[in-house]
């Protein structure tokens, strides 16, 4: 028997999972919480008097390491199992997570001088301070006519790669200055785990709008944007990508030392968490959807031709699977839009009766809910609490329901907010049909779906899709494990392709919901509604969405 | 000192006041629970077995005689004062409240052969059973270009008299046959204080399309509905109006001897409700609106002419001042909206602050409230909860939120709720100022003034518009007070018109909210954006409110 890790940085834990190689069998699980977590408010002790402005949320390198020694120690003391046996090792990550480091790979945080400035810390995926920096990058690139732009959906995320290096630069030139390299942290940990410096094809592409056939943005681009920024490419990073399920390199002898695992085993080339899910849940060819639903929700779908479908948040040749375009959509907000509705907006006699049950308020909501006839509670929501990703790539788009009476119930309105967001799905799904990109049947994975059947089913029926469900909950983790494999080869225990290690280690789903026809044609009704008031709110006919952000913000409102 | 009854017939209980005829000071008030209520179940027993239809809404005309004699009797007791020096006597209803009776006035539902029927019954002015009929009333009166539809805001109402009196035709032939009369409850009750059947102005030309100058419709008309139909108004009616303030009679020796009073004292024609409240609250004169605010809001404003403003429920001359013409406007839900908020959308967290601090919902919600700017809650709403009367007349309307984020918190929505009954009021006055009615501040009485100071800022802010807190909080009956003193005019201890009653007798505003220009500028931009909603959901643009309420019935959804 042949095992392979895979660890999973998060964004408040990590894990590692230990999977037989042959099955797939997950045989433990060790989670890590980071001692720093987010940092948000102020930066950690003996600092604290440095505080955050607000939108920044940074995180402390070390809990990377941490997580790496904590956990994968316990995982093979758990298990039993004989490092002898262990064929390799695979990380994900949350990205575009980077930090600023030195030649050899130190972070700058770790660095005396540079350990108070907040810009010498790793910055989280969901830092949004570099919104300006954003707004640049969108501009020069329009004006430009980048040929890179359409396939990010017209739009770069102040969550991505340069809006975080152009804010280093011009908000701390001197961190900037001093940085040697600006990496993803998923790469930075590989580079720990084996002294080989490596950047992965996945975080190049969707954050760092590198393609495989056109590589980096040229330099005038990045001069345009900031003269100080024009090489950062070549003075920052490096052109040499490499694609997922290579092997790194093997596991220096001191990252052996902090896990007990055998020194030289194969390191793969780090991967995205949603990205690395893909082949988990057994697809490695065009035609499925993966979708990772959680808070939000990632929608990740392979084609073997370059195409350019309207608001992905990214197309990259081998940036899921070698090989095949990666086509990866957004919802902004799923399960953060559900339990934004449960906090602030579900009376007392809802929460009592969920107490009285031993229900949680999803559980007593979704039960009542199951019991309306799609269109029975004369409700319709756009889905758009926090901004619209795909496919309209407009953050200042808010949330609507329309079609309330005295008689409305909170159950009609939470069922109303998970029909929203299928209906947005079907958006994306018809978004990428139609520029041809097929999407068959979809596999869903994440929290939500094991949570939520309720969801499932809509989701089914507005989209007219099968939905199956994953079997793994950390199918990051396992996917990682999977590309540890592939890194290890068949000579070492592995695998030679990634399609090989799926075919053999994913899990069969553990459920499917299927379309009902009935309700699937009283969707097709609602969605069309849908979809009117979408382009109509989203596409420019009216801004008052955009109207009233700004009118907030002018009067000093949050949120 | 002279005083003056007034009786206030509303839909659940009736109350009597006695007033200072010099002074208008209310010496005494006596309320009284109607014993059956609204009956919309089920009548009464020993009928409980005849089950009423959703949406009906019946009334026992004795609970109405009950009122007069448990009413007045007590308040001549609690207060002491010598019947000789009580000038007259006022009532006030809600409408359309309708009734069948014989030619003596008797209701067919007190006769054995006819106490069984439904339709025997007093029809409630919440009855929305005669939708059809209102339907047909709306499609002939439509097609033969009708002249008095515009004075309706192009629609009559399901709840006012032609519809009521066609659903018994429709439904119960034998009940219309009987009915030698058909008639206004207001003017039912001062039948049976006098001995005198009259019809007032304000029902007549509110609920039963009477004009001064046009009477009312044509046989023609009323063929077409049905031809057995067509002499409704020589069969069932009176062609004679009687004006606001006239005598209609004198107390009937039976009536005196229920209550105490004097017989031979003079009995005002009866009037509405809402309509007794603007001479009460001091308004006598063009430009002055009276906003009746509580679970919906009636707007009423003077004025010298004939004019046609959008969507009004009715202008008719004398309706409420003699001599002058009535513009009323309604928005179908207020007071109720917010209820519907508290009731099903705030979460236990700020019950808990609530029941903390010795407050309601409405007070905890309007503390955190009134520390938001307008505009800072980034929030817009339609408040079509209850569908729109004026300006739109549609009840097919739904409510709209718009601009949620994960951030949006329960008192930003409950304020953005106030906000837009205020830009509903907005709509109404701008539709009266456009057709040349002009509205230079507005008087609020009813129940929600004195409990919503939050709203009465927000609405002057919104409007431009000075708001006055009148001070009696049973306006109407002190205008049916007024209105009694009239009846006796000045040689029987009144006045001889109601101008110098309203001046005698009104008391004075409990307090004034000036519109902040600062506010009002932000509010200007709102009121932009919520027109522009207002015309896109609400004049065809858009139907998905139709749409889906469609769908809802179809799919057997309630509300």
């Amino acid at each position: 028997m042949k095992y392979a890790v895979g660890i999973d940085f998060g964004t408040e834990s990590g894990r590692a999972v230990l999977v037989d190689v042959g099955s797939g069998e997950e045989l433990g699980t060790v989670v890590h919480q980071y001692a720093n977590g987010v940092i948000d408010r102020h930066l950690p002790a003996p600092n604290e008097n440095v505080r955050l402005e607000p939108d920044w949320a940074l995180q402390d390198p070390a809990d990377y390491i941490e997580t790496v020694k904590t956990t994968v120690a316990r995982l093979l003391d758990q298990t039993g199992v004989d490092p002898a046996d262990i064929v390799g090792v695979g990380i994900d990550f949350t990205a575009c997570t980077m930090l600023p480091t030195t030649a050899n790979g130190t972070p700058l945080c770790e660095l005396e001088e540079f350990r108070r400035w907040p810009h010498a810390w790793v910055k989280l995926w969901k830092h949004h301070a570099a919104q300006p920096e954003a707004d640049r990058i969108n501009q020069v690139g329009a004006e430009m006519r980048e040929r890179w732009l359409p396939r990010y959906g017209g739009r770069i995320s102040s969550e991505w790669f340069y809006a975080k290096s152009l804010q280093i630069l011009d908000e701390a030139p001197d961190i900037y200055r001093a940085a040697d390299r600006l990496i993803e942290a998923a790469d930075w940990v590989v580079w720990r785990l084996t002294g080989v410096e490596t950047r992965n094809s996945c975080t190049a592409g969707y954050k760092a709008i590198w393609s495989k056939s056109d590589g980096f943005p040229e330099r005038s681009f990045f001069a345009k944007l900031d003269p100080g920024f024009a090489d950062v490419v070549d003075e920052k990073m490096r052109r040499n990508i490499s694609s997922l399920g290579e092997r790194a390199g093997g596991l220096s002898a001191e990252a052996a030392s902090w896990t007990g695992l055998a020194p030289g085993i194969p390191v793969a080339v780090a991967n995205v968490d949603a990205h690395a899910s893909v082949p988990a849940v057994g697809v490695t060819e065009p035609g499925t959807m993966v979708a990772v639903m959680g808070t939000s929700t990632c929608h990740m779908v392979l084609g073997s031709q370059l195409k350019l479908p309207q608001g992905m948040c990214g197309v990259v040749e081998d940036g899921i699977i070698p090989g095949l375009f990666g086509y990866e959509a957004g919802q902004s907000a799923v399960g953060d839009i559900f339990s934004w509705f449960t906090r602030f907006a579900v009376p007392p006699e809802v929460h009592d009766r969920a107490i009285r049950d031993g229900l949680n308020l999803h559980q007593v909501l979704g039960r009542d809910a199951t019991l309306l006839k799609p269109g029975e509670s004369g409700l319709l929501v756009l889905d758009w609490w926090n901004g619209n990703r795909s496919i309209l790539v407009d953050v200042d788009l808010s949330g609507l329901m329309l079609g309330a009476t005295l008689a409305t119930q909170p159950h009609e309105i939470y069922r109303t907010l998970l029909e929203a967001t299928a209906f947005g799905t079907r958006a994306i799904i018809e978004s990428l049909e139609a520029a041809g990109v097929p999407v068959n049947r979809v596999v869903a994975c994440g929290g939500l779906p094991e949570r939520n059947k309720l969801l499932m089913q809509i989701s089914a029926d507005v989209t007219g899709r099968e939905f199956d469900i994953a079997a793994s909950t950390q199918a990051g983790a396992v996917g990682s494990a999977m590309h540890a494999a592939v890194a290890a080869g068949s000579a070492g225990g592995g695998y030679d392709s990634i399609e090989q290690a799926a075919a053999a280690m994913a899990r069969p789903h553990v459920g499917t919901f299927r379309p009902d026809p009935s309700a699937r044609k009283v969707y097709d009704q609602l969605y069309r509604e849908y979809m009117t008031l979408h382009d109509y709110f989203g596409r420019g006919a009216n801004d008052v969405m955009k109207v009233l952000r700004a009118m907030r913000s002018q009067q000093g409102g949050g949120g």
